[in-house]
């Protein structure tokens, strides 16, 4: 499949590159050129003459890298509005546990497909998922054709270091979409056993290493209790950061901890939006990046968010360093679309897709201009991180197949028929 | 014209009725009928045989009360993307009012139509509107046919009150969708003089009152230097929450200017996205609610939100409101969509447009349900609030009249002619 994308404006998230109108030219589901119009121009007939299978005129819209969701559990679309207005652990124990062992895999993968189709309407083009059954996820993201980075959930109840073991080694080979991380849920659901040997997985595979980490204040609290020592400290001792990594939430973090990451090369993953609805905190994301610390964008699951929508969460990373810092010239919107796409990508590992530029992943999406919220175009970066909405995306793009545009789904399914399942499911569950 | 709404789901907003199957009939610029499926079939053939001009199968989607927006700058579009990062008073003195001098009511109006926009795309049926040419906002309001309540504008620079009382007569009768409200800018920006002949003419009308009140702590510091007294125990001494009225912000309320607030039966109108931005605070929405004081929600003006959303503020309204009481439980969805609708018509003096039922305005919006951030229905309003976005919007109806649906926009203008306009207009005046 050739595929020419022309008209455009692009962003290709290339350091120190700007904002210019050209082209983008896909051969099956990787960049094959992206060109400014002078460069077009210049070469002429000289261009190799390609056949093209599809051609799309973008009507002068902005052609940007996907937005990279680092951190989410799809399939709790389950109880997107049913367990709200409640703090974490209350939240945990009476409105998700009790209604998560319910859950069969068939059930994930639907919700995990009702999850994709939000993520696709935001522009998203790969997820960082953390859930109960990787491969119902995995399955679900290649029969939609999300990209897709599982994260091992290991903890006392519902994952051990074995199966994340075997998960690791079946599904980073399932499919081209699809790649596996190592990871526990979090410090405080795993006994320190079990911890020990999640870190010698992680050294026998010599990886990466995940897990939630610092989320609340009785979470870190608990673990100096516990250990004499943050849980970031703690995690360090003990080895798992050997290899980089990531950390889902980090909203109180230590100034000793922040060197640790900074030290280690792991990033860190910001939810706003889940750590406002859940009272949780904000997280110093200034401080963070002033520490050189990579850092991402996760929309978390709908269970605590309860939108997938990375347009709302960019907004609420510059917006909310702001307040927490008193400083209306905090974290800016250059920062911010940075961390949704460059980001995200290297939090992910995946740098395969981190910008737009000749042998990428074709993860595309274009932008709106038509619109009033993008008007005037004072600034289009800033529009996109403070005016943007997730009506402004026309088109979302993985891996050069088309997903998503002008409000229609290409995901191997009706909608319709994902809404029906899921709401039939959800009552079964929640009844 | 007689409309039918049909096949839908209906949200009165009335006190006490939950979410019925039903139709709504309208009659001109009011709704003639609100029934549900039931009492419709038992009336059967016995109700009045009507020639329906038009009638929309809603498809099962939900139709609600438009929302308002009770405070906002509409011609300060023109700024959006060009004034950020960078707290309120630098803004206000280097980036705002130094283009703003520049600006002509010809440029106000257009603006005007651009933000107008953007507001039916999200929903909002009217505003509130505070800005340099009442009379340039009336006449885009009338052109485009957005119901608009004008608001007062005085200060030691660019209004006066016999302007204000000038405009009060003349524009309360200039159209069935505008009306015209007695108000400042704010304390900070009128001399006590000045104040002083504005509540003449409060009594002289005996009308209510509004301004801007308690945006930034230095503001309120300044008016204790000043007068040894906080803004709304000042204002309220003078003589001008005689009528009642409302504030616009009221983030740094202490409890003493709550209980005036609350005796006078002022509104207050809060702005959190605004606040967040130029990180003036975060309102304490949970405290006056307590107080019994009507609340409502604005957007504030582009250039300092940047978007004219209300699903973004209605979003942080409540959860601002948990981080701000560290309480996931304050404030929940069903608060909010009170005040963007009953709240923000009861601060605006629009009780003919506060819910819908028989006689009430048409100003109707339909929610579209088939989309995955609606899914699964397991609550439909904290689905609205906690997940619903502006791509929501099916259809926005201002007094029967269809502005915006699926897309489209019906408000006596080409889109792209106000894109054209406003980078034309934009570009000569940020030269």
């Amino acid at each position: 499949m050739n595929i020419r994308l022309y008209n455009a404006r692009i962003l290709t998230m290339e350091e120190g590159r700007d904002l210019f109108r050209g082209e983008i030219w896909i051969k099956n589901d990787r960049i094959a050129y992206v060109g400014a119009i002078e460069e077009i121009e210049e070469e002429g007939p000289g261009l190799p003459h390609i056949k093209w299978d599809y051609e799309l005129d973008c009507e002068n819209n902005l052609l940007m890298p996907g937005f990279k969701n680092a951190h989410t559990h799809s399939g709790m679309t389950f109880l997107r509005s049913y367990a709200d207005d409640l703090p974490l652990s209350e939240w945990l124990t009476k409105k998700v546990f009790p209604y998560e062992e319910k859950l069969s895999t068939g059930d994930i993968y639907e919700f995990t497909r009702l999850a994709i189709m939000e993520y696709v309407t935001s522009g998203i083009t790969s997820i960082f998922d953390m859930y109960l059954s990787p491969d119902a996820i995995a399955e679900a993201c290649r029969d939609t054709g999300m990209r897709c980075v599982l994260c091992g959930n290991v903890n006392d109840h519902t994952s051990s270091p074995e199966k994340m073991a075997d998960e690791y080694e079946r599904l980073n080979s399932f499919n081209p979409l699809i790649t596996y991380r190592l990871g526990i849920h979090a410090e405080y659901t795993c006994s320190k056993e079990l911890i020990d040997s999640v870190c010698s997985v992680v050294h026998r595979y010599k990886a990466p290493f995940y897990c939630h980490l610092s989320e609340t204040r009785d979470e870190v609290e608990d673990c100096r209790k516990r250990y004499g020592l943050t849980p970031a400290r703690y995690l360090d001792e003990v080895g798992l950061f050997e290899y980089g990594g990531g950390v889902f939430h980090g909203v109180h973090l230590t100034e000793e901890e922040m060197d640790i990451l900074a030290m280690r090369d792991v990033s860190v993953i910001t939810n706003p939006g889940s750590n406002l609805k859940l009272a949780s905190g904000i997280a110093p994301v200034a401080k963070l990046a002033e520490k050189g610390i990579n850092l991402a964008i996760g929309t978390d699951g709908a269970a605590s968010n309860n939108a997938l929508d990375m347009f709302r969460e960019m907004y609420l990373v510059s917006t909310l360093s702001k307040i927490r810092e008193n400083d209306a010239a905090s974290f800016d919107a250059t920062k911010v679309i940075k961390m949704a796409t460059w980001g995200g990508a290297q939090a992910m590992g995946l740098r395969d897709a981190n910008v737009l530029a000749t042998g990428k992943y074709a993860d595309i999406i274009m932008i709106d201009m038509h619109q009033p919220n993008m008007q005037p175009e004072n600034n289009i970066v800033k529009n996109i991180v403070y005016s943007g909405s997730k009506k402004n995306v026309k088109m979302t793009m993985i891996g050069g197949k088309i997903l998503y545009a002008e409000g229609r789904y290409n995901i191997g399914e009706s909608p319709e028929r994902i809404y029906e399942n899921c709401n039939r499911i959800a009552e079964r569950i929640l009844a």
